[in-house]
């Protein structure tokens, strides 16, 4: 590439998030970096978009560095829409999301607010990574990352993905001692949930939203496998929900 | 069947919506109804989850019929979650949503609660279907639908649906001279985003998300086509987001 890359960096945790933060390093070194990420934590949204309020989006300078930032009071699929539409004066080469404080391996990936906003920028023709971290922790490690995330990038920016493709990039709790990248696929598996039920001073029910994920998937060729494995899983992702392998079935129902 | 069948009803209006209120009335005709359904309006919601706050989930009697009702503090996923785990004593034979007030057909099924509804009951392994009507209007006639619903759901509790596929219904708006049921692929298309700005009170600048849909597929066995065509559209649509066709090629990236 003769010209610097146009990269639109964004999030699901925040734009002060510490993954964020060192995503635009890397992306520093790549390219002109813009980004556009949720004023607050935004983990869970899934595809969520804004259309019942109204949405701010204002410079910020969060850290020092050469990229330009914009917080943005909406949802990470609301922060590539404003910025692709208002912010940016020509279509990124680029869009990696994340780093993701937390898995979106398995089923995760239908929950996520980070690879919503890789699959936004996919709708828009825009080549699309979303990076996670199998770590939950605020502090986690991501310094160790920073070599294999530059190499994945730099490898979409020169081969492209095709239309309706983006990456779903997640990376072992490892101090760096990775066994490698694995393509995979998305593997089968399911969050069990345990409501916690409680009761509140005027005596009312409620409940917290917890569980644990049960994977229901003994193949070798998935993610939840690779990352077991401690190598890096990237699954090639894709938009297009039709189940295509059941349309002739279902053409001979009785409809 | 023998045994009436129990079925879970939701949407992402919100537990008054006309829709969901047809929607209940056609199901009584059928099994023994369970409605967990949002207490406000949730579109756009996408697949969100709520792990940051506490839940709310409240029986309720919003109108006279057979059925049972819950009204739900959280998006259309956690109602289909907190009704699997807490309030059915059993799994239910059939989850549908809807019918919702407005598109999900092409890129909408993205970001549709009432979509991620049905897809979180088929990550349970029940079988679902989403019902949308062209109509974004309060007062839409739910009343043709009527008939046409029931010969779907009927079919899905007869035939079952394989692992990982739910249905996306869409009814074109119509009087009810439909031209028939076809099965569908996801059409091509994409929002073109018209952000409103405006200036409030003390001078700072806002966003209102607004839009066209724009159609990028000639294809005539699409959702778009068929709607177009005053066809219902019912498109097998999965949770698997694996691009398989892709992994081949993306295995000979240098990695």
């Amino acid at each position: 590439m003769a010209k610097k890359p146009l990269i639109l960096v964004t999030n699901d945790d925040g734009i002060t998030a510490p993954g964020i933060r060192k995503l635009i390093e890397v992306m520093n070194t790549i390219g002109e970096v813009v980004v556009v990420a949720p004023d607050s934590p935004q983990s869970g949204m899934g595809h969520a978009i804004t259309i019942d309020s109204m949405l701010t989006c204002d410079k910020i300078k969060v850290e020092e560095g050469e990229q330009t930032e914009y917080k943005c009071s909406g949802t990470p699929a609301d922060c590539v829409k404003i910025a692709i539409r208002e912010v940016l004066d020509r279509k990124p080469d680029i869009c990696v999301s994340g780093i993701n404080h937390g898995s979106n391996s398995s089923i995760n990936v239908i929950y996520s607010g980070t690879m919503s906003a890789a699959i936004e920028a996919g709708i828009e023709g825009i080549p699309a990574i979303g990076f996670s971290l199998l770590d939950y922790s605020w502090n986690a490690n991501f310094d160790v990352l920073k070599e294999e995330i530059k190499k994945i990038t730099l490898n979409v920016l020169e081969n492209g993905l095709p239309e309706g493709v983006v990456l779903n990039v997640n990376f072992p709790k490892s101090e760096g001692a990775f066994a490698g990248i694995k393509v995979c696929r998305q593997a089968k598996g399911n969050w069990i949930e345990d409501f916690d039920k409680r009761v509140n001073p005027i005596g009312k029910e409620y409940y917290w939203l917890s569980g644990r994920y049960e994977l229901m998937d003994k193949g070798e060729d998935t993610d939840e496998w690779a990352l077991a494995h401690n190598y890096i899983s990237v699954v090639p992702t894709q938009f297009d929900l039709t189940a295509h392998h059941f349309i002739q079935k279902l053409n001979n129902w009785e409809l």
